[in-house]
């Protein structure tokens, strides 16, 4: 890459030093100086050193856990580095779960031999405990295995037909969609709320399709909750690959029993951290543009696209405006949210700080779909407001966003919604996400260098155009 | 997949059974076919298993190879399985060169010891001989490296700088531009003219730098020519990984020998084919509408994004409107051309036989930029033209083709240039693509399932309306 690294930076401060101070920049302008900013962003890019330290360096970083706090540490020192204006953490009590020793599962059938004896097979498979599970009894649990479509197949079970067993909830993702985060919306009521349902039929466990359309051997884990259900059952994703097996077995009539052995516990709330930057804006400084993604991440591979992308997209993104010379009007923070994944009470602590505090949010931007091409983004705001965003395609399209329209943000800036004048969410191309999304495969090879840095530089991008 | 499979068929032929044989559709109806066309492609496609296929049970497929004629014989069968009208091989010479053995490459530098003594080191670095090129002399080639930053600067050496040497071009592509088919293109001459301009200079062999973004150590390999030079000259490709190495080492002002061993050769010509299908039209019959990917591929890897994902492209576009009931106005072809990469003479026999056979090509669409989510397509007709097909891009848009435009279709139907109406080439995102072009790398495993299903299904809506 050295052949590119000098070109850059005689020209990059000139935009602004001479043209912008003293009136409103033109079209070309703005242009000019998004362009520097991809320029930047792919020749000299601090994306991937960053992405590849949470990765391999940390790695995966579930709430409350030691790795978590590394990353708040590096993240923290990260900044700092960069020179950012202010730099500091804030608190927030966060669930602590543990998995324990890694899950042991197999499916149990009788086979006659052709000699005609009645032989147990055993085959093992792929489990996930779900995140806030309990665990199974010591030694495991052993049920026959009941298979039903979806949660409302588990709702209109006759009383009883479940009793004792292991519910298996098989509902695939549609495969029609073309947005991927539609397959996932239809199905994660499974994972959230299928333990307490299938509890409710007198269920001992329940095993969930992992969510992801593709088939193979990597089960995905996220959250569950038990509400306020009294019997509190252990709850696993199963890969697709054994789902579909498993339900084969079902198809051919045969009796299938579920052997499953989890260790997981929930242990007490535990201290840890929201991340804050921020450059200070020169004319209106107390208005904030934020851009955060969420620095935890479940407890199997590295936590790459969720949500190791999102952090340095937002460093990324501020560190591309500085580097290019801006000086933005407004005050312009980068967050890394604590705990998005099984408790959102880094985004909660986040947003009842800035009311509390009064803190004018212009803007706020989450990256927490993946370091994908990026492709649109999604507003929630007042339509005018979309319409006037929408003004500003044609500085996108160069790099392939190709729109902006109503859409959510996303879970974490979502907490501002109501104080904040737009919500907004960086939305990359969805069709490989749910391949990684809380499984063992979500790590940094899974990550493509330049689309990663493409996002970058459209989220500063777009932050740019915010302030302007 | 299960799930989905029985609910489309229901509904699927009714379209057009009942509205469109008797009056002109409307953008509605258009949109309507299109969601069939997706739907049937995502939920009962068959471009994975046809890809699988190609991958895994043939592998890569290089002109003349043994590999070439099963896929020639695949594909023929394949198309003959699915029900296409007709379905013929078009003969073609091909040129056949051959690998031979692996290539053995080392580096050579003298470094002094803690004693004070001075000793030879041995660094192996990867190298993969350019299709086309000459062998080693036997036992393999020495001599000292020099290293020169692209053609021009090669072309600047003083008489006699190379003479005796091994000329290494190490021109890394520009990160800059957003579309890397730009960055290939401004690289690709060192590749196919570094020997020849090498050997002019006194050079005994020729490095270029793969052609990709990515520092790995895979090396890329692809076509070169010596023209008429007398001096022929080994030439190969050494990875991005071992360029940026030896290129350290020349910086640190160390003289660097390189050896390298090849066993390549060209042999005569052998025969092979072209692989045709038709779905015939029913109002046009010699109006033809084209869609090509080639089935020869570099001898390495799998083949799969180039050009495997092309070839299944072009039969799957085809099945999609066949199961979906479309009866087209005019004759659909399928070609899977051989020997794009090293020779383009199926291209050239295919435009031949269109001549002299005064076969009218409508339009002829390419996809050989690889199976990854569908952007663009890139149109070479009149400008009016293009901006009718405009029209259609709210059509499009639902599963993310946001741009037609002017723009190259591709080098294969591209001999048909000023004997269609319309050429035009499918442009999928292109951020992953050189990644894995004409190296080991480009395998089943680089592709995404539905990214590559969303390809057929966009180039079979683009079909359907270029019909209509």
């Amino acid at each position: 890459m050295k052949n590119w690294s000098v070109i850059l930076f005689s020209s990059l401060t000139l935009l602004f030093t001479t043209s912008l101070r003293a009136q409103t920049p033109t079209q070309a302008q703005h242009a000019a100086f998004i362009r520097q900013v991809f320029d930047s962003a792919l020749v000299q890019g601090q994306s991937w050193p960053m992405l590849e330290h949470l990765c391999k360096q940390i790695g995966h970083r579930l709430s409350g856990s030691e790795n978590a706090h590394k990353a708040v540490l590096y993240t923290r020192s990260q900044m700092l580095k960069l020179g950012f204006d202010s730099v500091w953490l804030q608190p927030v009590m966060v669930p602590v779960w543990v998995r324990g020793p890694k899950e042991k599962a197999y499916l149990l059938q009788n086979k006659r031999t052709s000699g005609g004896l009645i032989q147990q097979q055993q085959i093992n498979i792929e489990i996930l405990a779900l995140g806030g599970s309990v665990a199974t009894p010591p030694g495991g649990l052993t049920a026959q295995v009941v298979e039903v479509a979806d949660l409302e197949a588990l709702r209109a079970l006759p009383a009883g037909a479940a009793n004792g067993k292991i519910v298996f909830i098989n509902q695939a993702f549609d495969p029609r969609n073309i947005h991927t985060f539609e397959s996932y919306g239809h199905c994660v009521g499974n994972r959230y709320n299928g333990a307490r349902e299938a509890a409710a039929k007198g269920a001992v466990g329940v095993i969930v399709r992992s969510l992801t359309h593709r088939i193979d051997a990597y089960p995905h884990t996220g959250v569950m909750g038990y509400g306020d259900a009294q019997k509190r059952i252990p709850a696993a994703a199963i890969s697709t690959l054994h789902a579909e097996q498993l339900s084969q077995m079902l198809r051919d009539k045969q009796e299938v029993k579920l052997f499953m052995e989890m260790h997981c516990e929930s242990r007490p709330d535990t201290l840890s951290y929201n991340v804050v930057g921020q450059i200070h804006g020169r004319e209106l400084r107390d208005e904030i543009i934020a851009v955060g993604g969420h620095l935890d991440s479940w407890d199997v591979g590295e936590g790459a696209h969720d949500d190791g992308v999102g952090c340095v997209h937002s460093i990324e993104a501020l560190r591309l405006l500085k580097v290019n010379g801006y000086r933005p009007r407004r005050s312009l923070r980068a967050i890394m949210f604590m705990n998005e994944e099984n408790g959102l009470r880094g985004g909660e602590e986040y947003a009842r700080l800035a009311k509390e505090l009064n803190e004018k949010h212009f803007a706020a931007i989450e990256s927490d779909r993946g370091g994908f091409s990026p492709r649109q983004f999604n507003v929630e705001a007042d339509s005018l407001v979309i319409v006037d965003m929408q003004k500003w395609l044609p500085l996108f399209e160069p790099y392939g966003v190709h729109s902006i329209k109503a859409g959510g943000s996303g879970a974490d800036v979502g907490r501002l919604r109501g104080h904040a004048e737009a919500l907004l969410g960086f939305v990359p191309d969805s069709q490989r996400y749910f391949d990684f999304h809380h499984a063992a495969s979500d790590v940094l090879e899974a990550v493509n260098r330049r689309e990663l840095e493409l996002g970058s530089a459209a989220i500063a991008a777009l932050i740019y155009l915010l302030d302007q």
